[in-house]
């Protein structure tokens, strides 16, 4: 569902743009992500979110305490440490691990105009070989009208 | 596709509710999952599960014998102990970082009516923080006749 | 958007099989899946993969330097030892672990009638318990017109 005045297209693919500052940061981008989908005049559909890089990722988490988003950051760094006999010649295989651990995207339900989340939620970037600048790319897809 | 005798509207986002009885627990709901399917006349499709919980997540693996469930329980525990001096102040940081690990959402295909599951495949939810009352949300979306 | 001269019908899923020739494998399957949405004539939309096993799963990482990929495999046998005092009977529980960490499902924005790839991404089949014939599911979704 979506309203007729405002949009005319299918949906197409939207580029939010970050910077890291860290190695391994979580960033809190549903602010962000929460008003495009507003402006996009969807009511009701799917939010695909998708980061395309190869040492970084999305997750879905608690946003409400910033400490979660360090455990989140300090277990990943203790599960896949940096120098465990890697092979790939950048040095930067624990960051690759990470990705495929944590994914790279996201479907999240759109209902009643806004974004579905629980009532802790967040969506984050996962930066895990920073600090860089990147990209997250974002598709608002409306139900089809059975 | 969609019977139209039976659905007139875009797809909307139904709730199931459960209880888990553990701290660390995969309970099997690909029945209640499967019967919503069959309910709602989609023939071909996608279904959208979505937990909107930052302590729990959703997989997909051996449904058969339940001991795959309790040693993925085991593992998750090993790989991510309750302490490793985690900032949270709430003590359960492993919980989230469980979540992040498994992921909060699957899209599952839908074909001749059913989930299009692999002979040995069962929806799990994952509870990292048990025992709790959950959600699940799940969005039955048919394909767009082109 | 599609071509309506080249479809008429619905999406429908599509198998795409693959034999694998280690126990732990990543498997390109990039260019396969790539060809398959360009014959399918659709712009813009998503491709879904979905692997219907329990002992495998899909993952997108870098494919340029097939050392990440061998690096991946690496860690994720730190990580799940398959000596690890596991209850089920079939000796494998470390395979179905390394499923649910990895996940069997991932979805991939189309636009300008290709994947939406990042420039360093490929597509992974990930064999956890092989060698075996395996199969992986697509759907591939045109954006409903609105």
């Amino acid at each position: 569902m979506r309203d007729p005045a405002k949009h005319s297209a299918s949906p197409t693919v939207q580029v939010l743009t970050l910077k890291t500052s860290r190695r391994t940061e979580l960033v809190n981008i549903t602010a962000e992500v929460a008003r495009r989908v507003t402006e996009s005049g969807v009511t009701s559909g799917i939010c695909y979110l998708y980061v395309p890089h190869t040492t970084a990722g999305v997750t879905i988490n608690e946003g409400d305490d910033p400490d979660v988003a360090r455990d989140i950051e300090a277990a990943l760094d203790r599960m896949v440490p940096r120098d465990a006999g890697h092979k790939h010649y950048e040095g930067n295989s624990n960051s690759h691990i990470k990705s495929s651990l944590v994914g790279v995207s996201q479907s999240v339900l759109i209902e009643g105009g806004r974004l579905l989340l629980g009532r802790w939620q967040a969506i984050f970037f996962c930066e895990f070989d920073g600090p860089r600048k990147r990209e997250v790319h974002m598709k608002i897809q409306p139900d089809a009208n059975v």
